[in-house]
This record gives C-alpha cells, sequence and structure tokens, in this order.
C-alpha cells in the first residue's frame, strides 16, 4: 500500500481523480430499478409479530435505484479499491525503481478482497501473496489462485493470519495492502458514488421523458430541476465503501448512511456512531460475512468525526434473507448476503422508514442502494433457503 | 388479439413502430458484458469425453453481449408482445367501442405469457382470463393472481387447455391472445432486437475509448467503423422471439441463430429448419420448460420461408445446466434454463463454434445473446443442483 504520505486528500476531488485511475479497469455496472421492491418499500408494513408491534407503520415514498456492485469485476465493489491501490503503489516515488513488481503485494482475507488484490495485482505484472485462513472455501482459494496469485495458509484467528503476512513482508518486501483502512482504498470505493449519482440522474430525467410519475424530483413543464438522488444507503463492515461514498457526496446535498447486521454485535458501525467511540472489536457471525469486521480508524474519520455519514441503521439476519430472497426471485439478481443489508433497512426498519416519511414527506425520496457484490455458490444458497 | 387484417406488415420498420408503442410500458433492459464468459467463449474446449471427441477444438474468437430480458417486467421478455397487443386490440376498429374493455381477453399458458398478458391487460383496464391446468405451480398461480387476473382451471393436455379457452371466449366475448403465433406478439418480442443492436454499438464504441482492444469492429485512427454486432443468438420455443428478433435485423447484415434444447426432440425449429417442413408437434419435458413448443405458422414464415434466421443449433440439458450455473455464479444474474440455451451454443456447440471461427476468423464476433427470463424460484434451483 502507498506510503500515507503519497495519498491524496479525503476530498470528493480526490474520488474524481481516482475514477479516472480506476475506470479503464473497472465495469461500470448498472444502477437498475425494481417496481415491486419499489412499491413495496413504499407501502406500510403490517407490524403485528415486529418488536414494532403497536406502533403506527411508517408511511414513506420511496423510489429505489440500485447501484449493481455485484456485477462488478470479481463480483463486488473491492475491484475499485484494489485497483486504485495498485495504481498509487505505481505513483510511489522510488516503488518501482526499487524493485516493487518483484516484491509484489500481500494481503490477509478470504473474502472478496483477496481476489481483487490478487487481479488487479496480475493485470500490472505485480506478484501478490494472499493469506487465507487453512479452512477457507476450497471454491474461492480456487479463485484466488486462478488470478494468479500466490496462497499462503495461515491459522484462522486474525492474530494468526497477521503474523504470517508479517512474515511473508519480512522475506520477501511485499507491500500489504489492507481491505479497507487506508485512503487509496477508501477513494477507490467512493468512484461508485459518483456512478451512482449520475446514472440515477440520468434515468429520472429518462423516466420523466416517459411520464410513469411526476414527483418533486422530474424536471419538467414547471420549471423544477431534477436534483436526483436524496439519499444513498450502503452496507458498512469495515467503513471503506461507506467512507468512500460518503467523500463523493460531500456538498452534493445527497446523504449517506451506513447500514449493518445486529447479528452478536456486529453493528459496532451503529453502536460507535451513538456513543461517540469507535467500537475496535467485532466478534459475529451473522450470514452477512463481508460485514463482520468493526470499522477502521481511517474510515472513521470520515464517517463520524466529519459526519459525512447521517446516520446508521441494523436488520436482523431474517430480515436480510428475506431481502436476499426477493432480489432473487423478483429483481433476478445473484446477491450474497452482505449486499442485502441496505435493501433490508428500506424495507423493514421502521426507524429508517419514520425518518424518511419525515424528511421526505409527500414527494418522498429517490434513494441510492448498493448492491455490493454477488459472490455466493449455488451450494450455499441452496442451504441458505432450505425448509 | 387484433385481427388479422389490422396487424402491421412484418417488417423492420413494423417493429421501430412497436417500439414506439411499447416503450413507454417496458424496461429497457442492459446489455451487459462479461469477460469470463467472453474469454470462455473465445477458448478452444477439451473435447474429450464429448460427442466430438477426436475432433480438432475450433477456435473461434467471440465477444459476448447479453441482453438481460431477465430483468425485464415480470421477468421475461413475454412483457413486450403482450403490451404491443394489447395496444394493437386496443386500435382494432370497433373493439372498445363494442365493450372490449369489458369482455376481455383470454389465454390459456402456465408460464410466462399468463402473467405478461394480466400485467398489460391491468394496466389498460381490461380484464384477462387466464387457462391455467391444474397441476400448475402455486407461485404461478399466485403471481398471474397477484396481476388481477382471472384465473380458470383446465386439464393439463392442450386440447382441455384450449377447449377451456374457447367455453371463456364463448361466454365473454373475450379475445384470445396466443403466447406467440401472431403478427402483433412477434413485432413486439422483436423489439428487444433494436434495443439490443443499439446498446451493443454504444458499448462497443464506449469500450473503444478504453482502449480495452481494438478489434475489427472498433472505430479508431484507422477510420474503420464500429458495425456493432455480427450475429444474435436467441432460444427458440415457438418461435415468437426469434422471428421478432430477426425481422429487427432485416437488412442490417446481422445474422440471427435460434437455440433449443436437444432433449426429446426439443429441437424441433431445427429439424424443420433443416428438413424443410415445419414440425407441428413436440413432447418433451427439457428443463428448459419455456421451450416446449413447437414453432407457430406465422415465426415459420419470418425463420425460414423468408430465411430470416440463419440456422439453428441445439444443446443438451446437462449443457443448459451447466451454462446456468456459470451465469449465476460468473455474472450473478438469475436465469431460467430457458434463457441458457444460446449461452450453451456459444460455449459448448462445436458445429456453432467451427461456423464462427470459419465466418469471423482472427477479428471473431460480436454476437448478441438473449437471456430470455429469470423466472426461476429458489426452491427449483436448489432442486437442479442438488448432490
Amino acid at each position: 500500500m502507498a506510503d500515507l504520505s503519497t495519498t491524496l486528500p479525503l476530498t470528493r476531488d480526490s474520488v474524481v481523480a481516482a475514477h479516472e485511475v480506476v475506470k479503464p479497469h473497472i465495469h461500470k455496472t448498472p444502477v437498475l430499478t425494481n417496481r415491486t421492491l419499489t412499491e413495496l418499500a413504499s407501502t406500510p408494513r403490517d407490524l403485528r409479530g415486529t418488536q414494532w408491534e403497536g406502533r403506527e407503520p411508517a408511511r414513506p415514498v420511496l423510489r429505489l435505484w440500485f447501484k449493481c456492485e455485484n456485477l462488478q469485476r470479481i463480483g463486488a465493489f473491492k475491484a475499485r479499491g484494489a485497483f486504485h491501490a495498485i495504481e498509487r503503489l505505481k505513483l510511489e516515488p522510488g516503488w518501482l525503481e526499487g524493485g516493487g513488481k518483484e516484491k509484489g503485494v500481500v494481503t490477509h482475507s478470504s473474502g472478496n478482497h483477496a481476489q481483487a488484490l490478487a487481479l488487479a495485482a496480475k493485470e500490472s505484472g505485480i506478484k501478490a501473496h494472499i493469506v487465507m485462513p487453512e479452512i477457507s472455501n476450497p471454491l474461492k482459494i480456487a479463485a484466488t489462485r486462478g488470478y494468479g496469485a500466490n496462497v499462503i495458509f495461515s491459522g484462522s484467528t486474525s492474530v494468526e493470519r497477521e503474523a504470517m503476512a508479517d512474515k511473508v513482508i519480512a522475506e520477501t518486501g511485499a507491500r500489504l495492502v489492507p481491505p479497507y483502512d487506508h485512503p487509496d482504498i477508501m477513494l477507490g470505493q467512493g468512484t461508485l458514488g459518483l456512478e451512482l449519482q449520475q446514472q440515477a440522474r440520468d434515468l429520472i430525467a429518462d423516466e420523466a421523458q416517459h411520464s410513469f410519475r411526476a414527483p418533486k424530483t422530474i424536471s419538467s413543464g414547471s420549471g423544477r430541476e431534477n436534483k436526483g438522488l436524496d439519499a444513498i444507503i450502503t452496507p458498512c463492515g469495515g467503513g471503506g465503501m461507506l467512507s468512500g461514498v460518503a467523500l463523493s457526496c460531500e456538498g452534493t446535498g445527497i446523504k449517506v448512511f451506513g447500514a449493518e447486521p445486529s447479528f452478536q454485535g456486529a453493528d459496532d458501525g451503529k453502536r460507535g456512531y451513538e456513543s461517540g467511540t469507535r467500537v475496535t472489536a467485532v466478534s459475529s457471525l451473522t450470514i452477512a460475512d463481508g460485514l463482520r469486521t468493526p470499522v477502521g480508524a481511517h474510515p472513521w474519520k470520515v464517517i463520524y468525526e466529519r459526519r459525512l455519514v447521517s446516520g446508521f441503521y441494523s436488520v436482523t439476519d431474517d430480515e436480510i434473507k428475506a431481502a436476499m430472497k426477493l432480489v432473487f426471485e423478483r429483481f433476478k439478481l445473484v446477491v450474497e448476503p452482505s449486499a442485502c443489508v441496505g435493501l433490508a433497512v428500506a424495507l423493514f426498519d421502521e426507524d429508517f422508514r419514520s425518518m424518511v416519511e419525515r424528511e421526505g414527506g409527500e414527494a418522498g425520496w429517490d434513494l441510492g442502494i448498493v448492491f455490493s457484490g454477488g459472490n455466493v455458490g449455488l451450494g450455499a444458497v441452496g442451504k441458505l433457503f432450505e425448509a
């Protein structure tokens, strides 16, 4: 990872600069809509049997715009940060000249970041060492090797994995590329926010032409302007994507929210944000396995200290599964559980829905939701939903 | 269904006219690419253990562009034909004045056409009667009712279903809207071909800017023009979509091919095309359940008599399943088995691949592939791929 002294400042302009750098390497993933889900989100829930029983159901008006990073290269947004990190590393004075490509890069991850880094390194002819727990899914090991990486096994605790990464660094001179806690990664992930803003604006304009609806956001004969999205909600694990998207929205008036699983304390971002102190350890086996990590120190500065994120919401594993089933059967998209938390909040969290009703009023909100990834096998899906 | 005397001529211009009519009612579905699948299609197969064993593997160069009608309203391209049929019916002299909306429309289908017609009728305030076999999937019955249709049960043979539809017509004066064998339906389905042509051209131009590749099709400094797609392959059941897409390509130089399952003679289009005589009955339980029907008489005229289709290819059910798994796990899209036959041909059919090698040469082909629908439940997917 490039030395911190060489990184760009954490601003929207830097996200724009990062986008120019990563654009040739990534897919401009589509932004899609789905009437069934938009209608469901805009229908008051039956709250019987839920934790909100007895409350008057919220009546938010929501139009949902989905940024499909499950269709990104390697099947997740992580490709953006990895390509950006590699390109910035190549620009670090002396790194290439010092044999950086041969020394390579290293990370400890069993998830999407491992595959993203392996791919990004390969396309620049840089060696990649990936430390993975011995117990990792054989499919993920094979996929990472498929991108040409050197897979090194370790124990499964974070201490064991970090020790192994340190050993690799000592032996090879490889540079560590962490999965989220670095400005280069945050700026790279933030590029999806820029695309989403523009794509949603174009689609809203397009819809106005076809006169499906004429809400406040539509440019029409009345001369009102198309102001695009009102808000974006993204999953939050380590906070790389959430902070990057928040930076991409700075100064635009678009609010940004984080979504988390609540199971076994995986809602560390929410707890930290509400208490004012970052939670630094999480031990949860939520099905949203990409979100089992605490928010990193660099993302925290953007999310909390600069208040570029307006709030956090959390959902149960059952709610995540229900959202995933809807996406699969009604939207025809394969998404991993971690990718469904934002939608689950919009559909099921009465606190979020009341807030939208209050702030959006009759005109409602155009809400961007990030589907962060789709790396889940047919076998795992079958298991998740059997009887 | 509008009287045949009122339908538009079967020309590309009529497809353009149909597009203007259906545009406000349908999604302009995205055209997506996938490097893994494009690379796989352009890699010679290992033919050991296949029916081609001993042959020199074909070396086609294929760039694949997928038209995602699984993301269409009701989850399949059938929405296009149904909306077009309804709009044309409303234009038929005397139909509205004669109480057409109240008399309604009727069809006998347990599949995507039933839902498509129910939806299109509902949005025009027209009654829809849908004859379905009693043994139909309860989810499909519920979905069809969800669109406000009157579901009427019948026995499961086509004779029983048609008798019931006739009874409904006699009792209500409803107009029959068949699933494929009518010019209005064909022209409606063909609109996806128009979109695919333009979207692929735009994407190819976009790719040229990012200089991923510079094949023959790319407009570049050399002054060669972006000529868009070389060919399109679509699934063929009754032939409504295949013939419509063929019409949309007439005069463009884009070749059109049909893809079918071979199981238990479901390759009736291929057999008919090669023998010169339309096959009028099919009895197959291929997993591609949307393709168990013989090609209709109207589509046949376009496909065979006018030779607007260049040929047919067929694949086994195992090849369809293998393609479906790839789409699910590598492309992150939910597609039904019937939607995968075109991709299966491109990946697995050595006759097709040899033809592309021969005709496309080193520059290769830009091939449009239609993902026709995504209506398959999580339970059914689990069953299909268990053990």
